[in-house]
């Protein structure tokens, strides 16, 4: 790739050099949130993007570790923003991703105990695992006589706005037998809201039943590198024919180091420049991990560096 | 102290030792659960000695992690179980010294939001610290929206069999405020219940608000000091004239090295023998400070220790 410095070099770059880097992969992985949109709010020109790459024989995937939504709900939410041409399979959430870990790593033969929203159940149900069904509207119990399902093989944590100390004792109860899987769909620890204000994420809910189980959980989402895998055995993907464009260095960019892609800074999101700099100036060998090899200002510059080339 | 090997030996000692011993300390410190009872049932001999040792004129006192009971409600067990001479200066659990903490030293002018039971919530009442008082039948809203007290100036959390997603997102939106405390009553991360369950404990709750929060809780319990350096305050102690008497390594030994104290472990609770062994054949420095100066049986063996000086 003549004309681009070497990896990992925190590089800046536009027209020309995105599409010289473009021009070098076959698929270009995409993070959701503070990449293609905020919240409700698109970023401008990312419906283009993602046409202009697909008309350029490129395959596009999304990669969230949001496990709020099923798929279907998340295909919704791209045609609400202006996006004409995403499908259900490119899409790829920490839910959808556990679910089908369960199904085809794991092969459990056995129920889930989950601790999630609906778009965790809904993911695992569309993918046969069967889940531990619970009546919400009858007592439980107290923390000494709840019942317990003598089928659960695995407990499944992710975000839950309906958490509790039981959920949590029965999590801890059912890892007591060591042969129970504990997977996390993520490890983010909060999000933010509107108003300042701040969400307690599955990674906070995943180190309570850690603490008290005293057990590690495996982590599905970003930045372990199963979605990844995911996304290559359904799709044939090869780690160096692939680019992950991400907004935070700590998830997204350490992903993509951490499967091998090269990966890309886009700065509509949460992390900036300087903590990218600051990440290649530190002397902590783990942090290099963390600094992105290109970095642009937007998605949307990928427009501009096709029009130059056609200009 | 002729005759008795050097510290952190984890030498077993009984009869003329164990006096030897208790003849060179004018206060002795036991924790409660595994030491001088397990659950509702007396250690055999806990009531002599705690009798035998006051009438040696020694200076009492009993020390729990334990934040689910105010000191009141220990009192009355320690009369159901058999104790004559137990008042409840003497008694200090978590709930009773994070109380003292916010009072004394932080000298908190603000709320606490308390994550935590009624033992936790009485003792700070106890102590004239103002909590925040949610209606408990109210809904408390989405978490969009629920009402944030701004006169809040500390979080505290403890064992709470209530603790939910909400009470969870209110600590960390309140700790938002770098300015607002952060306690934990005690570190324990799970406790054994009847039939082989077992019950998150505080410290499982905590690491879910420190993940969301991203803060680290000042923990108030054992093994940290501040349990001691709130005995000591109010009588005066020496702790070079103090030992601690535990039944958990991790816990108890490891309060009563960071405190100075000479430590006995009993084996009438969690910790064993081989594990105190395992630590002190550890090539982990961090480990030496688990190894217990001395180790009984049961704390019974005062009982002969006494009787054979006398005999």
């Amino acid at each position: 790739m003549a004309g681009l410095v070497s990896s990992r070099g925190c590089h800046k770059i536009r027209g020309s050099q995105i599409r010289e880097l473009l021009d070098s992969k076959l698929n270009v992985l995409f993070d959701c949130d503070g990449v293609i949109w905020n919240g409700e709010t698109v970023v401008a020109g990312a419906p283009e993007v993602v046409t202009l790459l697909k008309q350029q024989g490129k395959k596009v995937f999304f990669i969230t570790n949001n496990c709020t939504r099923p798929r279907a709900s998340y295909v919704t939410k791209f045609i609400r923003l202006g996006f004409t041409d995403v499908a259900e399979e490119e899409i790829f959430s920490s839910a959808y991703c556990s679910a089908a870990y369960l199904r085809d790593v794991a092969k459990l033969q056995g129920k889930v105990y989950v601790i999630g929203c609906q778009g965790v159940v809904k993911e695992l149900r569309e993918a046969g695992v069967p889940i531990v069904e619970e009546d919400t509207n009858a007592p439980t119990g107290t923390i000494y006589d709840y019942p317990l399902d003598p089928e659960v093989k695995a407990v499944l944590v992710g975000y839950d706005e309906k958490f509790d100390f039981i959920k949590l004792a029965k999590a801890c109860c059912y890892l007591q037998n060591t042969e129970c899987l504990f997977l996390a769909t993520d490890p983010d620890p909060w999000h933010p809201l509107r108003g300042g204000r701040i969400t307690p994420g599955s990674g906070s809910l995943t180190a309570a039943v850690e603490t008290a189980s005293s057990r590690k959980a495996t982590v599905i989402g970003k930045p372990s590198c199963f979605m990844f895998e995911c996304i290559a055995s359904q799709f044939n993907l090869d780690p160096g024919q692939s680019l992950m464009v991400g907004d935070r260095l700590e998830t997204d960019i350490l992903f993509g180091a951490n499967c091998g892609l090269d990966t890309m800074l886009t700065l509509t999101g949460v992390s900036t420049l300087e903590e990218a700099h600051g990440y290649k100036d530190s002397d902590d060998p783990e942090r290099k991990d963390f600094v992105p090899d290109y970095v642009v200002e937007t998605i949307a510059d990928f427009i501009e560096a096709y029009e130059e080339e056609e200009g």
